[in-house]
Parts: C-alpha cells; structure tokens; sequence
C-alpha cells in the first residue's frame, strides 16, 4: 500500500475541468491528487517563420513560484524548456498539421500550461490537460470556419511510472515523494489506438533492464487508458 | 445602468478563497467577476541586504499568458514592475515590519500575485487578495513561533474607480470595457480604519479636477467597506 | 525654515536651459536646487505597432552613475521603469496624438530623461523639462512641415509635495534629504490651465486622510504656478 | 543498402582522439561519420549549493555556428537545455558521486561538449566522448591525490537508432538525412554490463508500437557494444 | 582650412570643469567642439576577485540617446565595451594600483564616462576628462586618509589624429565629419614625460605605412602636450 | 633563447588545415603552437540594415570552455567584442566590399573564429585563419555565380609583438606566458604589399616610446611575411 492509500496501478484522483478561463480560446484545469496545471490554447496568426506550409503547435510550461515548497523560482530554466519541448511533440503527434491551414493562412496553435500547484508528474498532467484545451480550440475554430478540416487524429494523453525505492516497486502516477524516491522513472506518451509518441525513461538512482521496461510499459498502459476516458467525459461535457 | 447590469456604486462578484494553494505558507485566490488571481506568500530567509534590521514584505506580480484576449507575453514588462511596487508599497503599509523579525533573523515575505484570468482591476484585487495570503502566512509564523508578535496593523484592500465615457460616469470596480472607455482612472489603496496608502489617478485621456477627485474617493469608500468585510470572512474562515 | 532655508511652500532654485544638447530635435536642461537632468525629444520613424492612427509620445528614465552618492548602478531596474511610464503618461496628456500625423505618417516623439545628478524630485523634474524639449521638437516639425497642426493642448509640469517628519508638515518641492524623512510623498502632473492629469499619493511610512491629500494638492498648486512661468520663459527664449 | 554504404545494423566509421585539448584535465574528439564533438571534463572548486555531501557531474552542450549549414545561432536555445541534461544524467548513472569527494571537499567535474561539425547524432556522440574525457580527468583527479577512491562504476555510452522512410526500416546510428526522414527516433544511452540509463523514443513524425520499441533497443545493443570496445582502445591509448 | 576653419595642427575649442558633478568623489565635464562628456569617478569597497594585493582602476562608458542624430540605442553593445576597456588600460598605466591600498583594504575606482553629446572623439575625451576625475577622487582619499600615499605616476591624456579625404590630409582632433571621412584613425594614449601608452591605429577606408604612422604620431605630440596643460588648469583650479 | 627554444625573432610552429569543417562554406584549422583556432566563413542573405549598397564581412570570436586552464566561461564578455572587432576591422581592409554584390543582392560574410584551444595569440590567429576560411568561401560565391568579381584585395594576416621582461626584449609571437610577463604588448594587422591595417599596441605593466615601436614593428614585418607565404600555401592546396 502507498502512503496515499493507493495501490500500484492505481491513478491518483483526477479530474479535468474544460473552459477554465473563459478568455482562451480553449482550456482546461487538470486536478491529479495535489498536482494542478492551468492549461489554455490560443491561435497565432504568425506560425515559426520556417514553416513552408500548414500549421503547428508548440507548448509552453512554467510553474508559479508558490507551486512549490520552498517556494521556487519564476525561471523555468533548462527543465522547464526540456519539458515544454516535450509537451509540444505530444500535441503536434495528435494532430495532422496540414489541416490548421485555412483560408487566413496556417494557424499556429500555443499551448499554455501552468502549474499552479505541483505535486509530481506535472509534465505528463500538462500533456493530458493540454489536449482538452487544444481540443477546445480546435472545435472552435471549425465552428467559426477558420478552419475546413477537424485536424485530430486520436487524443492524446501521458502518465509517470516508475521503479522505487529498495524494493524496486513498480508504481502508476508518481506523486513527489515517490517521485524522489525513484531508482528509474518513465514518462509515456500515447496516442489513443494509435500506439506511443514518446518514452522517457531515466535512470537516476540506478540503471535498468529491458524486462523493467516492459513492466513499467505494461502499467503505463492501464494509467494510460483510464485517463483518455477522462478526457472523453471532460470534452464530451465542456 | 452598466453592461454588466450594476449600479455606478456596486462592486463585481466577488469572492475570495483562503488557503487556495496547500503548498504556500500563506494563499488565496480572489475573484473580482471574470478578474481571478492567485496570491501566495512565503518567507524566504534573506530580506533584501541593505535592511539594518526589521523585515520585510515584497511582492511579485504577473499574469499567465492564457489570462487575456488575444494571448499575452510571459514577459511583464515595465507595467508588470510598476504594479508589483504598487502591490508591495500597500502590503508594507499594514506591516508592522520591526515585528518581522524572530529568533531565526529578520523574516522577507514574497507575495506572489499571478492573474490567471483578467477583465480588469488586476492590481487592486491583487492587494486585497495578497492580504488573505500575506494574514495566513503571518498566522502560520506566529503559530510555529518564528515570529513573537503579531506585526499586522490592520487589514489593506485596494479598489479602482473612474470616470467613464462622455457622460464622465463615475463608477466603482471597472471592468476591462469600462478601464478601456475611462477618462480618468484611480487606484485607491487603504488602511481599514487608518487612512489612505496610495491614490493614483491618471488621466490617460482626459484630465481631471479636484472636484472629480473627491468624488471618485467617496466612491472608493464605500466599495473598501465592502472588500474589508469580504477579508475578514475570509480569513474568519480560513 | 527648512534645512536650506527656504519656508515650506517655497520650491528650489530652479532653471531651464532650452536647446542644450544640439544633436536633438528637442532638449532642455532642467536644475532644481541640485537635481539636474537632460531631456531630449526626438522623432521615431515607426511608432508602437499596435496604434492604427495617430502618433505617439513616450519616455525614457535613466540616472547616471556618478549622479548619486554612493555610485548607482547602470539598470534602471523597476524603479526606473515605473517612472518612465509616468512621465510618458504625463506628456501624452498635453499632446492631441491624432496631430502628430503628417505627410510621412504616423510620428513617435521619444523624450529620454537622463539624471546628471540626484537630489530629489528627479520624476517630477523629468516631466517639467521634458515639456520644453518635447516643445521645441514639436516647433521644428511644425517649421519643417512634417506635421500640418501644432498638436500642443498646453503646458504640462510636476511637483512633489509631502507631510515630512514628525510634526508632518507639508512641504513643497522635496529634495533627497526631505524625501526621506516624508510621512507621504505627494508627486502632482497638470496641465495648465486644464487640471489633473497623474495624482500618486504613497504613504511609505503611514497613511494619509482625505485633509491630508487636500493640503497637499493646494501646495502643489502654487508650485506648478511657477513652473509653467519657468517652463514658458524657457520656451521664449529657446 | 543506406546511401552512404551501410547496412542497418551498421554504425558510421567512428574514432576517439584522447587527450585532444592539452589545456583541460581531460579531453577527447570524438568523430562519428561526419559528426564531431571536442569534449573537455574539468574540476570546478564550487559544487551546486544544494549538494549536502558528495560531489557532481554536470554538462555543458553547444554547437559552433559553423557546424551545420545553413551557419546556426551561438545561442543553444531550448534544444541545447534539453541535450546537456540528458547528458549530464547519463555520465551521472556511470559515477559514484559520493566518492567524489577529496580532502579539499566536493569536486564537482564540468564536461563541456561542443559540437564542431554536426551531421546528426550529436548528443550520443558527446556521451561517449564526454565518458573518455571524463575518465581522464578521473585518472589524473586520482593519480594527483585529490580523490582517494575511484570514483567510476562502468563505462557509459550512447547511440540513436529510428525506424526510417515509408519502411519503417529500423536503421543504427543515424546521419542527418535519415534522422530527417525518421518516423521514429530513440536515442539509447547504457552503463556496459550494467543497463540502461536513459531511453528516448520519439515519433515527431508518426507513433510507434511496442514491438517497433523491442526492435529498435536490439539494433541499439549492438551499436553500444561496439561503442564500449571504442571508448575502451582510447582510454588505454590515452 | 577645415570645414570648421582649424588648421590640420589645431585641437578643437577645450574646456575642463572639474567638480561638475558634486554627488561624485571626483568628476569634471569635459568639451572639446561639440563633443562633451561627463567624468566622474567614484571608489568602490570591492574590488575584482581576482585581485590578490593593491587596488584598481576601471572605466565605464556609455552614450545618451540624444547625444547623436539620429537617436542612438541606450545598448553601448561592442563598441561601448571596446572602448571603456581601451580607457581603462590609459588611466591604469598612470597610477601606481599597489599604493591604491589603504587601512580599509584595497580601492577600486570606477571612472565612468557618459558622453552627453557626440561629435567625434569622444574616447580620447572621455580619458582625458576621466583623469581629472580621477585626480580630484585620488586628492579626496588622500585628504581623508583612506590611503596613505600619492598613486599618480602622471596625467594621461588622449587624441585622435587621423589621415583624412582623398589628399590623406593629416589631421588633428577629429571631429564627426572628418573621422568619417578618415582613411587611416589613430587614437594615441600618453603619459606626460613617460611615453605612450596606447596606440591604436585603424584603417577602416584604406592602408597605411610607416611613415603615415610616424606623421600622425608626430601630430599627436603637439595635441597631447596642449591636453595636458589644459588638465593642470583644471586640476589646479578645481 | 626562449623558453620553448626559439629565437626572439622566431614564429611558433604553425599550421592552416584548409576546409577542417566540411559543413562551411569556407574554413580552416590554424595551429601555431598551442593556440588552435577554427575558422568558419558564411555568407548570410541579410546584410546590416544600415548598408545602403556593397556587401559586408563581418566576425564572432569566441574561446570553448575547455580551451584555457582553469577552465573559462561561455561568455566572451568585453574582451570577446573588442577582439571580433579587431578582427571584422582586418578582413574588411583586405576585400573589396561593392564586389559583394550579387544578382541575389548584397551579401554579407560571417567569420566565426572559434578558439579551441588557447596559448597566447589568439586574436592574430584568428586573423590569419580567417583569411583562409574566407578566401575560401568567395572562391566558392565565385564558382557559383553568385558574385561576378573576385572582392579579394590580397591577403591579410596578424600578428603579435612585445617587448618582454626586466630585459625588455622584443620577441616575436607571444605564447601566454610571454604575454603575462610583457610589458608592451603590440599586435599588428597588414594587408601583403599593401600596408598596415592595425597598430594596436598597449603597455598595460609600463609606457613605450617612439623607438620601441618601430623596433616591434620591425620584428613584426618578418614573422608577417612567413605567414603570408603559410596562408598561399594552404589555399593553393585547399
């Protein structure tokens, strides 16, 4: 049993609130356990200059310095840029990036995510609450006719596992302390019925073996499933 | 009658949710209509290094890039400092900041303003929403008794008010429709039951007279009654 | 009897050197007892690109180094930056932007306020200064045909006042000394003959009632009296 | 048959030129096909503050602008943040950190990986040469007495493999064309004997199964093994 | 004959006034044609690290905006710290650093130069302002005890010449339209009765030979030995 | 005799690979003892804005960490511009700048003279190897019709001298120590048969007459001319 009560392959409480901020164009408020992100979509009318034809889009990600105790600092720094890349090659592996390209020319969509509270996996909230938000965005663009063509092709959501502590525990959805206590940590990222887009394991307290890959792959995938249901409902709702 | 169907005197919704951010000494989110902010204060252990002795209260202020219409830059810019010295003037002046000073040394707050929605009013709703989290953090200190005496004075809030369109209307709490059509436009900080901290009044399209300024201050009167009350509840409750 | 001797309702020595810095289209070099500073206005070909129509009027702050004793650091930082909005607002209330629109387009006037040396009162002086350099630029676009109408509403100067020490008497024109000592710290724009344009009122060491803010406003009055004669001697001669 | 000649299974002609900067502790070239990274490993006095005991190894990664064309930028960017902490993690996996630790306190070894000419794999090249210099610095670090224990667990090195082109041909070592072309990139990096320490999968451009992943970390074991061999001539050579 | 009716061998019209700047330990304005800079000079408690005994003598420089039409940038960018590095070198040469050293440890003198007009020349100005900048600080440490003996080896001072137009005409003293003009620069940096300190000799427009060299070195004395008469005035009236 | 056995009047051992970096348009690898510069040549579509007609050559100059003992920064600070300065000045005297002008426009050439490693001598082995690295890259403009001239004037090249010691010795190429112990320290930029480009000579540890000069000039001459015959030889056989 975790200190949290929780099983292994159980996913902290969650939930994701659509249109959190009525002022995007599209947004999402993802709650998992303590960890909370603020997740808006907006369209700029200036897609990367080196970009010859369709659309994109890119993620940013930042913490509020009272996010965190002690409280952190307003830099994101090298992590925070290590993870928004992250972020941005999950979204851009979910949508088909010819079809954000109307009539006012290629829309580039910007993903903000905020962690206003963190409690571990932040960056895989980001991800999961980021989609609901850009999902909103996209739907009213088509509505407003900015756009001809849905350009989704599958959600797309992400989840921590890891190994911790002496035992080696094979654990879904790291909370801080056990995030801390982690020999090896992954981050996977996946398309729904489509397959992965991004696996990040990481060894920093220790080395693993291909077997423990696959032990944690099979638990990402029950995470994995629970929280495309999830965003379903949040979608379906907003 | 305005758009948003108030009388001239009457403030926005408003509310104010203490404790907000579990992971902050001291926090709050203050919603004033569509404006939302969430204020956090935490002591860190360096006051700035010309103090002599006594500590100190300063504030930070931002706005998530999701929190306008179109998208704003992460960047706050000169606005950003300007506000951030304002919200930190106003906090000092409820501080008895000799009394910031314990066994450990002289204590620095950091009160973190982050607007993650704004219709305007941002600054002022940061005031008052930063003395729920800066009152919760000095409680916080009292309690673990890293402070000995209560170094709060009396509880600070901020409104604005303005004289709006042709009719030079003056009303109370703008909203971002209203600041955007005012002539002249005030901030009013105070000191329940002590007297005023900072007037700004600015006339960004027009000028004003002394007559005007005496009734944009009665009319900031009565809206500090009302956030005053909405303070107390708050930190009552929290 | 103040430190230097004058009575309280008496502003410093003060002087206004037109045409000073001949590089500039417009430049003037205030003193105030011994605060000095450079301003000088000249003409940008591209304003801000958010404005659709008319011109624009902004401002630079600065201080050099050598201007304060101990030395000052080359980063105006947020101090700096707040006040250089001020004066920009300041200058922009005496100017009818949509005039300063000419055969070439839109014009911006950029009047950058360069403290030579600091003793108080160096915002209030920018603003004060900045009008007779701002004012002869302005002449010389008239005279150059780059503009069809002279876009002056009407002089525009500033004065502090404050409630200094213990017995919090109300001082006009403060010097560094003064300044230090002040209770509440009054900075007061107009427009002549117009009324208010910016009224910051900062109770850095206490706060401040209505009475208060009224006897302050009177003394302000009688010192921008005398500016606008400084400031329009200055113009004469320039 | 690739276009330069290799099998997929093959890795481009690879070398490593220990020693390669007189200047630096320790040093190494490494070249891959065209790709080649000088990497340098040096002794800093000041560990990061928040190291209570041990010592650290960080990485520094950055391209000369003349190694790519079209001429890149100085500034590395987010994709230079993200690089160099994958590769200070790898090296960290392969070193106990606690016996960094001399007489003279913490020591904390700097690897400086810059890229000379870049024609893809650029950030597992610098693990495997940023190992070699690092080794050396360890020799010299004991052999000078300011370290008593040896301080390395095993070698670490890295490869990228990617599922290439309509085929989805599962290709080793990557040259830019083919990562150009890559539905599927993962960089690999292992301590030999030991495991894996870091896994990054990718589908910029397409997802992947878990088959896809079992395939590619094969043709990833035979790279690094070869790699280990490499790595081990050059700091016997050394 | 010049544009400006000197002859090749004739300075422009020169003035010192030393103590311009009262809030500085030392300073002086110096002018020579339209070009004028403000000098002051200040001690700072730290000096660089890196120093192990005796003091220090650095320079900053930077332009106003408005000293030039067009309006220049408040970034000195590499130009600015090109030649504050070349001013810091001129005056070091004529101190002795090792008697800049006193009960209180060693001293660090910042000469700053801001140049609030510019017409050419105004490097070769700022050294030879900043020396009596220097020398009035150096009188007041003296006079206050902070050292105990004189570190002045002897003035310094500084002119441009320059061969100049189509008859490589040598000049003295450029202003902005001959330097511009300049097929060959020099700027000559000299200690009174000692010898040279810094010669720098450019050919922006074209090459030149030893004797050129020689000739513009030969004109350089004349100028010199006039700015270092100048600076005894200024020294012995200030 | 030296302390690495050459004669005042010798040049360190010296070397120029041609084309060391495949992925520029024109490069070099220029050895002379233990200073190692790579010189890269691009040419970039947008040349300064403020060029109204002609091209433009221009340089970045920087040192890898790893290239000094201890190890350096990644920020070439002050020095770093006032030396890619230096160097932008030499190439530009040596090219004809309204040759670099094609049918696609003007064109401006980047030199990026990255150091590698460093051992005294850097700036005027950035000099000579930028020549290579350029004479290259306008050998190939040329060959691709993109200029229809060749813009090369002849060949420039640089080097060091100083006078060293108690002794004051003028040795010829200064190794770092060398140059830690000289007195004056001169560098010299020439175009072959043409002239001087730049005398930069600096007594930072003492002052320097006439006579010294031209006795460094001199000893310059002879190590200029072998480099001129290193830099024909490398280009013929690039």
């Amino acid at each position: 049993m975790r200190d949290d009560g929780r099983r292994p392959a159980d996913l902290r409480q969650a939930s994701i609130v659509p249109g959190f901020i009525g002022a995007a164009l599209g947004s999402a408020l993802i709650t998992t356990g303590r960890t909370r992100v603020i997740c808006t979509a907006n369209a700029e009318e200036r897609p990367p200059s080196w970009l010859t034809s369709g659309g994109w889009v890119t993620a940013q990600y930042a913490m509020l310095p009272g996010a965190t105790s002690p409280r952190g600092s307003r830099d994101p720094g090298g992590r925070g840029k290590e993870i928004q890349r992250l972020i941005g090659r999950g979204l851009r592996a979910a949508v088909d990036l010819r079809k954000l390209n109307g009539a006012g020319g290629p829309i580039s969509l910007v993903c903000d995510c905020d962690v206003i509270e963190a409690d571990g996996g932040t960056r895989t909230a980001s991800i999961t609450g980021a989609w609901v938000a850009l999902s909103q965005a996209i739907d009213r663009l088509l509505a407003g006719g900015r756009i001809a063509e849905d350009p989704r092709l599958a959600p797309v959501a992400a989840v921590s596992v890891g190994l911790v502590g002496e035992g080696r525990d094979a654990l879904l959805d790291l909370c801080y302390v056990e995030d801390a206590a982690a020999i090896v940590d992954l981050n996977v990222v996946a398309v729904q019925a489509r397959g992965l887009v991004e696996v990040q394991g990481t060894g920093e307290h220790g080395v693993f073996s291909r077997a423990d890959l696959d032990r944690l792959l099979d638990l990402a995938d029950g995470g994995l499933a629970e929280l495309f249901t999830l965003q379903a409902r949040a979608i379906a709702g907003g």
